[in-house]
């Protein structure tokens, strides 16, 4: 059976426990508690050298890393329901807006949480007026997407799609560093909900 | 034609030139010169309304962004010689690398950039405590690396792929932030040589 190395606050094994739900495959979960430190234990970096998850074991033991590469992998494996384009062009146009939702939006809504929140104070070196401008920028772009999706039902056309895990799973992750949706993002709020209510959003 | 909208010193419009030289793809470029501020002009949020390049236009007038995203449209018309994999599992172990290289070095260096250099100076609001914790972060990277390329010929393993191309292009564009190879980075150095002698290297 596919095991998970997984974490359940963590937003980037998220990701993949909602591609697993929404692609209906039975997993495995191996939790690896990051707060007690075991991220960086002996035995999880016996089973990824970075100290990252999450990892994905297959069944003949082969390790995948990286969710992006993960869902992809398990994409070829598991055609259908296509969540990452049903043909070349469709997947350029979802992969560029997964790209954009990661570099633009859940690698600065990462820092805002790691350079302000308490969490982080005495494990990493902080730097909150940074941290305050990542939060900011994460603002901004949620106020784009709410624009972009006056024109689309999801993030990256008119179906479900892999940039909808990321950028539900991203969102969520922003609550404790006080990213929210604003009470005039009409179009996000409706694709927030649509989200919240699938099966696989509980994963 | 293919076109490229481009700029000689950025590292993602870069990795792009590279990817089409190493598969021999014939492609016409738009200069356009961030340093002038055009990708904030109004005829290039035509082209691409996040003001980000590259952008690579295709024959029927398609724009597809995101370097990663572009670079596998590619691979998918033109499959040889195979840059990102020549199965599944190859193609998983070669994105995970290129993922890792995207978020733990090539991020942490384009924030070196900016929050430290004098060219972001009065263009954005820089927080030069952070920046040199990303530039620290990098060369902590390009350590670990070194010992990787131990017992490896290429970043992703025996044979050159694209994640050669997106360590090479981060490493060239460290070096206004101090970013270079260490004396002692033996394997480093060989690996670097070896990418830097491809003729694709001066794309």
């Amino acid at each position: 059976m596919l095991k998970l190395y997984d974490n359940a606050f963590a937003p980037s094994p998220r990701r993949v426990r909602m591609f697993l739900a929404e692609k209906g495959l039975v997993f495995e979960t191996v939790p690896v508690d990051i707060a007690a430190g075991e991220t960086a234990s002996a035995d999880f970096l016996a089973v990824n050298p970075l100290g990252e998850l999450p990892v994905l074991e297959l069944e003949d033991g082969t390790r995948l890393r990286e969710s992006l590469a993960i869902c992809r992998y398990l994409e070829a494996m598991h055609p259908e329901p296509a969540l990452l384009g049903r043909d070349d062009r469709e997947r350029a146009e979802i992969e560029s807006i997964v790209l954009q939702l990661m570099f633009r939006v859940y690698v600065p809504t990462t820092h805002a949480f790691r350079h302000t929140h308490k969490f982080w104070a005495g494990r990493i070196a902080q730097v909150p007026e940074y941290g305050a401008l990542a939060r900011q920028s994460v603002l901004s772009e949620w106020q784009r997407l709410d624009g972009d999706l006056s024109s689309r039902e999801f993030l990256a056309g008119d179906r479900f799609s892999f940039a909808d895990i990321v950028g539900y799973t991203t969102l969520e992750f922003g609550k404790p560093s006080g990213i929210r949706l604003q009470e005039d993002q009409a179009n996000l709020r409706r694709w927030h909900a649509a989200i919240a209510a699938r099966p696989s959003a509980k994963a």
